[in-house]
């Protein structure tokens, strides 16, 4: 590229049709000039060659992603985490925002995945080493995808459960039951209080576990612990399946009882989610495997908030996280900064329930509370119910006890003076001497 | 986990029935004892919670995945990549070995993904550092799976092309340009000798150069090529879209004449791919977008074999991936990994065409064809065809004559003294004096 040619990949945010464009931020380190790299990682990502040979047409007005912001955060010896090779030069470390024209490809989650963190963000000339941070979508984008059926308002319509956090559970053991006895934990678990007992996400439709007879016994479980105690409740079944079975599977859970479904949305695929959120008459909620691996280095791969936001955008209702604390290796600032993506404005796509999730037990309920500052959370122990030396009911019951506790502005330890639950559950879990 | 209970995730491998495991490979940093570290991480992968509370049951034997191999490779201050807290203890770098019971979720690549590379692997505890290096599957697993339908065979009996690499060209400007002019930059490359003529990565269906007008076009210039040149040719067409639209988008292109597919397969998914392949009636071709930001750190994510194995397993007649030299920040290993993962024995799977790609022209087909050592590969220039001063016949032909100087045994610089496109080629590309 000519110097003379850069000119055509940076504009004046201000000059451009904010509905026509989506917003990237990214980090970028590259060698040589700082703005010949931005141009080229424009150019990669858009329309690299912009005219034929022979011809004096010029693409990029239209077409070429630009340049809006350019900073140049420090300079270091060489690329981060031993990758890429700076030959002696100096590596410059960049904050870039880029206005990427959306028409090159339309609202079609694979197709812009393509554009902003594809191969255009990821072989770029001399910039080995990138992540793209963030993604703001303008609403022209947003009103074409449909989002959220139930959102955060649906489930709690459905649960008749206000001003709270929604109590999710994990069956455990999470792989390896037949369908009876992994039934009966889970309505062990709603009879203790629990709003919506889940399969575990490595639970799919198995020989020794099929959906068909899980669904069934799990479908009639909630009815009855419905029944018995006043409440509605969810069973969440795992659905995450081949593709071409989603939909059958679909059919199938929510006919044997299942209320909402659980989909590993990156295993499955976004867009075969968005398919299915288009057939689905449950809420659908996503769980976290395969994305980690992209989002975990502070400055290469694809920030997990871009992904939570995909995942609204495909169409989930709730979306599981990883959530605070050294065991899920991830800082409180990015699982804030996921919440918000659930939570925060979107168009008019509704709100996704986070739900972030990790080691956690009553003890862990209040941190989490805080840290959030917000009810519109879900709350997901596996181990902190369905290892409760009480069994999943005391389980159960001991989260509820916590909860009661944080509303009524109750210590835990004095609030554990009169619940038993409560007691076995900071003895077994919190290191507390019985 | 008490030291009494990691016995039960380690296995003598003889002792296993090797059609019932997937062998894994990780690269594995950790604190504290090593052996406890990955029986932590086989457990977090399988049934993590092996009874229920006062249960005497035993899932392992049958669900746990077990450590059959661990070396450590080192000891090391800290955790690589600035991830993690040793909180200064020594951090050991392993290789674990994990025979996985498929058993566990069967042949469907979602629930695979989620048991060998998901919440699993990415979050056990005290092991912020971990990669996926590679996957073998066994004969039995492998039999559930179609593979490519047309494989390399199949792809050279298309085009009646044999004992030579399969010559591909990406028509470049790649997006921005209307359907007519398109169609004539790929007629021009047929004219010229490419076999493939394909549709950019990020080129899907838009208004400006929809997939019915663009494709109708395509297939009535492959035939006219194919008559004045008396040789088959292949249009690929990019069919990446939204999953509900891929059976549909097949349809239409392939009735007008498109004879291959290309579908990015990360962002649509591999499950989604493997959908598309029971119906398809043309080779199914992968690029690869969305595989980088997983793959490029030696220590930390996904080894980018596991996906070109996951792609040939999901179908895929021929895989587009990143080529040799620095543009593409890939070591020549990886490379080579990649095209042994097409074309290496897989079960009874079809052996898929590689295509290591980035910046080439005819000045680097002798380079790659040393480097891979066969004739079964795929090459994809883009601007070395669409760039090429003398357009895209010019571009095709320097092609052509560079191969035919491989085979004769002359160097290009030879051949170029009789040959005006190869002449032309070496001037505008590989920095030759004219």
């Amino acid at each position: 590229m000519q110097e003379s040619d850069w000119a055509g990949f940076f504009a004046d945010p201000q000059a451009l049709d904010s509905d026509a464009y989506i917003k990237l931020e990214y980090y970028l380190e590259c060698v040589g000039d700082p703005e010949l790299a931005a141009a080229h990682f424009c150019a990669e990502q858009s329309t690299a060659q912009w005219r034929r040979v022979g011809s004096n047409e010029d693409l990029r007005p239209r077409f070429g992603a630009r340049v809006i912001g350019l900073e140049v955060l420090g300079t270091q010896p060489d690329f981060s985490y031993g990758i890429g090779n700076a030959k002696g030069e100096p590596v410059h470390a960049c904050r870039v925002t880029i206005a990427h024209p959306h028409g090159n490809f339309g609202p079609r989650i694979p197709n812009l995945l393509s554009a902003v963190c594809g191969e255009g963000t990821f072989f770029s000339p001399g910039a080995a080493v990138v992540k793209l941070l963030d993604v703001h979508f303008p609403d022209a984008y947003l009103a074409h995808f449909e989002g959220p059926r139930f959102g955060v308002e649906g489930i709690r319509d459905m649960l008749q459960a206000y001003d709270r956090p929604i109590f999710f559970g994990v069956i455990k053991p999470n792989i390896g039951l037949p369908p009876d006895v992994f039934s009966d934990l889970g309505y062990q678990s709603w009879l203790g209080g629990l709003d919506i007992a889940k399969d575990d996400e490595m639970l799919g439709d198995t020989d020794w576990c099929p959906l068909q007879e899980r669904s069934r016994l799990l479908g009639e479980a909630r009815r009855r612990a419905e029944v018995e105690t006043g409440t509605p409740k969810i069973y969440l079944a795992n659905i995450t399946d081949e593709v071409d079975r989603l939909i059958e599977q679909h059919d199938l859970a929510v006919a044997n009882g299942a209320n909402a479904l659980l989909i590993n949305a990156m295993p499955v695929g976004l867009s075969a989610v968005r398919m299915l959120r288009k057939h689905a008459r449950v809420p659908l909620i996503a769980h976290f495997p395969f994305i980690a691996p992209f989002s975990r280095l502070g400055n290469f791969g694809i920030h997990s908030q871009v992904f939570s936001k995909l995942q609204r955008l495909a169409g989930f209702d709730s979306i599981i996280m990883p959530g605070f604390g050294e065991r899920m290796h991830t800082s409180d600032e990015e699982v804030l900064a996921n919440v918000d993506a659930c939570l925060g404005p979107m168009g008019s796509l509704k709100r996704s329930l986070p739900v972030p999730g990790g080691s956690d037990w009553a003890g862990t309920l209040k941190t989490l509370h805080d840290k959030v500052g917000t009810v519109d959370f879900g709350f997901v122990p596996g181990r902190g119910v369905f290892g409760h030396p009480m069994g999943p009911q005391g389980g159960a019951k001991s989260i509820r006890q916590a909860w009661d506790a944080i509303v009524a502005g109750v210590s835990l330890d004095e609030r554990a003076k009169t619940h038993t639950e409560l007691e076995a559950a900071m003895t077994a879990f919190g290191g507390r001497r019985s």
